[in-house]
C-alpha cells in the first residue's frame, strides 16, 4: 500500500506559492506533503515527527487536520490541471487553490510512528470549486475521514 | 480584546496527558495553546511562529484548524469542569476529551505577525460530548469559524 509520490503537484507551483507550511517545498520548517495521483485517486504520505503526539503513541489530530487540508487543496490542483490537460512532471504551472472548509471525523486514535497515507477521491463541484473526500490510512487502518472544499486562489489573494 | 489567560485548563492536566503537540505543556515542540474562562465564554490566544504561513502574509489554515481543535476539548473540559463545581487554579484534576469530529470554514485569509484569539461558545450535548463554536479573530477581525464535537477520553485510551 506504500508508494512514494514521484511527481508532486506541488513540485509544479511557482516560486511565491511555495511557502505553506503543510505543503511548501520552500519552507524549511514545514511538513513537505506531496500529493500525486494513484490511478483516479490522490494520495499524500507522510510520517510524523516525534513530537507530534496527542498522547503518548498516539499522532496529534490538528496534523491529522492539517494532512487532509493540504491534501484536499492539492487534489483539487491535480484534479483541474488534469481536466485542463496536463500532469505534473510535465513543468506546466498548475490552479493553485486555497480551502474553504474543512471537516474531519476522527474514527480511532492513530498509532504514532508509521507512516500515514492519505487517499482522496475528487468531485468537481463547480468550475472553480472541487470537494475532496480523503481517508486517512495507517497502515491498513483507516483512522480519520475528511472533506475538503477547496476554491480556486482568488488573483487579488497576493495583493 | 487582548487578555491573557492566567488559570488555563491545560496547566491542570495530570503529566501523562500533557503531550499534546497543540497545547500540552510538556511537548517543548508544541504551540502550548491555553484555554481559559472569559465569562461564560472560552478563549485561546496564540501567535503563529514566523513559519506558520500559508503563503507570504498569511497564517497556515493547518494551524487555525489545529488551534480551533485544542480549543475545543480545551473549552469542554472547561464546561464539565465547572458542571462539577472546579475551576482551573483550584488543583482539581480536570476531566480530559478527545476530538470527535473538526470543522473549520476559512472565511478571510488569516493575516500573519499578530495574536490570534480563539473565543468559544460551549453547548453540553450529552453526559460525555460537548459541542463548542468557535470564532477565531485576527485583531477585530473574524478569519475562521469552527466547531469541534469532543467526548470525554475513555479509560481504555491510554492503555
Amino acid at each position: 500500500m506504500s508508494e512514494k509520490v514521484v511527481h508532486a503537484i506541488q513540485d509544479e507551483y511557482p516560486d511565491d506559492f511555495s511557502w505553506c507550511y503543510g505543503c511548501g517545498r520552500l519552507n524549511q520548517d514545514g511538513h513537505h506533503f506531496r500529493t500525486g495521483w494513484q490511478g483516479d485517486q490522490t494520495v499524500t504520505e507522510y510520517t510524523p515527527r516525534s513530537e507530534h503526539t496527542a498522547i503518548p503513541g498516539f499522532v496529534y489530530g490538528g496534523l491529522i487536520a492539517s494532512l487532509i487540508d493540504c491534501h484536499g487543496t492539492g487534489s483539487a490542483a491535480l484534479g483541474l490541471h488534469r481536466k485542463n490537460g496536463h500532469e505534473p512532471g510535465d513543468h506546466v504551472e498548475p490552479p493553485r487553490f486555497v480551502t474553504a472548509s474543512l471537516q474531519v471525523n476522527f474514527i480511532k486514535p492513530t498509532p504514532h510512528g508509521i507512516p500515514l497515507k492519505a487517499v482522496g477521491t475528487i468531485e468537481e463541484i463547480h468550475p472553480k470549486k472541487w470537494k475532496v473526500h480523503t481517508e486517512v490510512f495507517a497502515g491498513d487502518v483507516c483512522c480519520a475521514k475528511g472533506e475538503v472544499v477547496a476554491a480556486v486562489m482568488p488573483d487579488t489573494f497576493m495583493k
